[in-house]
């Protein structure tokens, strides 16, 4: 699936090339069919590696010699611009803090991946690095998700909501409210638009949707599971009477175009926001469409420069809160 | 929609009758040519009404002749067996604790609802009632939606999940680890299955799935919101050509299917439990179908003696914590 995706991103992108890590045998056997891609990769050799069921700090006092830590020490050492892990989430996320660090001015980092919605697409952040966060961590993430959505979504002034359980300005966590009333001060250039509902997110309200980590996971698989009951529900629909079965074959074409727009595959590819350096997650259970979209992910931020992008609007953050505590003491 | 909803209420429960608070000349009007609903109906006289902008605390204080007081009065004083109501919520909610008081044994009321699944249907709680939730509330939780499900949706054995971001016993929040600590050794007969995940709740992997109030309002209008995606996308995708144009005709009463399992209306009528009377809250945006379905979950609920099995359970459940703590200090 890995290498399969790879070779549909080289298709897709003729410039990047590739540093493999992991057991060298087996990934020269997989290369071998395929000469292109073997022209443009680096295998690196290693057999340790980070089981799903290994705790993120297993991960990094003992496998450092492990496929995830070497790949992440490539992006450390500038071998790599990003890296594309299927791997142990919670390992992989405490590994490339490890190893990367943070991003000067950001606490936490979160985690993001992008969706369709009746009018385009949105982002949402965190999807579960955080499971408490406070105001100040709620304001990092929308500068982040700001910045995401402009870099990789390619949106030009992405819309920002904080994602409450109405829309009223005394609803809610404490945290979200007080988060709330630094976006609506802030100087920063974001397009703050207050609170977003559910109901929201699917429907496009803003561009990006700033929620704690529990809360975003606990939404966007919700949302998966609806999506798996739509295409149960018409599955069964299809199959419930010969006239149903007769007509889909009419209905195919306009049906795929749903398919498309709703297909995970095309929404692979997780991001870790906050690390010096781009980190991309990749469901396990993809196929090698899905792999090569988290690899188009990573080449979308390396080459808008997410990096220095995300850097710049911190230190205005920082400059601007800096300017809000003078205010407030004067 | 209310009179319209009362009505056809009344054709599928022909033993019921109505107590219809509000204004009298505008209800006579609406009654008078439907003589059958007319019969069964009496009519109180009042002006006052709780409006949606009005804060809880007004409506208690304030509000004391309103049609949402006096009806809730009337199953205070037996003299109905449930009130239905489409106003505001969180007054719905003040006003019916204030004046019917809670149900022996439970802390705080919960908001819950019942909603398709590829299994069938299930239920969550709370949806809104509690932001924030500590373990024994979401116990109480979980004993009154096993009671609702058994009740309301004639589920013999109901079974129960904790919504969660992992199914693994270190998961998510301190409050939920504990509350399935809870659940995990009680000896009341309640088929607890441990931690769900958000895709769960649509997968229909629990009869019952336990949260606290923000969690449940975002996951349950998320997944509004990407029903209401995919209706979006499906009439995009048959609008998309002449031939998908064409074959709609074909295909309808197959998709008609869909629509009748995932129809809001259906699923019209929020129960608000733990109150020492049946209260339910319809949308307020709903149609005379839907509002005829929240009337019939209020049927359902005093026809299977709800109150009073939910009384047994807690009864039962108070004994249990008790044999808990002596079993802790023996």
């Amino acid at each position: 699936m890995i290498v399969g995706g790879a070779e549909l991103a080289r298709e897709r992108y003729p410039e990047i090339s590739f540093l493999m890590v992991g057991d060298k045998a087996q990934l020269e056997d997989l290369l071998a069919g395929i000469p292109a891609l073997r022209d443009v990769t680096e295998v690196r050799h290693t057999t340790q590696v980070v089981r799903d069921e290994d705790k993120p700090s297993t991960a990094i006092r003992q496998a450092k010699e492990s496929s995830m830590r070497r790949a992440i020490d490539a992006v450390a050492d500038g071998e790599a611009d990003c890296v594309v892990s299927a791997g142990n989430t919670g390992a992989l996320m405490a590994v490339a803090k490890f190893v990367l660090k943070m991003h000067p001015g950001i606490a936490r980092p979160a985690i993001t991946t992008f969706f369709p919605t009746l009018k385009g697409e949105s982002c949402m952040l965190d999807l579960g690095a955080n499971l408490q966060c406070d105001a100040n961590n709620l304001v990092e993430f929308a500068v982040m998700g700001e910045v995401f959505a402009r870099t990789v979504l390619g949106i030009e002034q992405p819309t920002i909501g904080l994602l409450n359980i109405g829309v009223e300005e005394l609803k809610g966590h404490e945290e979200i409210r007080e988060a709330a009333a630094i976006l609506r001060e802030t100087t920063l250039p974001i397009e703050f638009k207050g609170f977003v509902e559910g109901d929201d997110i699917a429907g496009g309200a803003v561009d990006v949707v700033v929620t704690d980590g529990f809360t975003g996971n606990i939404a966007l698989k919700t949302a998966e599971g609806v999506a798996n009951l739509y295409t149960g529900f018409l599955k069964q629909a299809f199959r419930s009477s010969l006239f149903a079965r007769l007509s889909y074959p009419m209905i195919r074409r306009a049906l795929s175009k749903v398919r498309t727009r709703t297909d995970p595959r095309r929404y692979n590819g997780a991001m870790l926001l906050g690390l010096n350096g781009i980190v991309i997650k990749s469901h396990g259970g993809t196929d090698e469409l899905g792999f090569a979209n988290a690899i188009g992910v990573g080449v979308d931020m390396t080459r808008h420069g997410f990096i220095s992008k995300i850097k710049d609007d911190f230190e205005r953050l920082k400059a601007d809160q800096q300017s809000l505590q003078k205010a407030a003491v004067s």
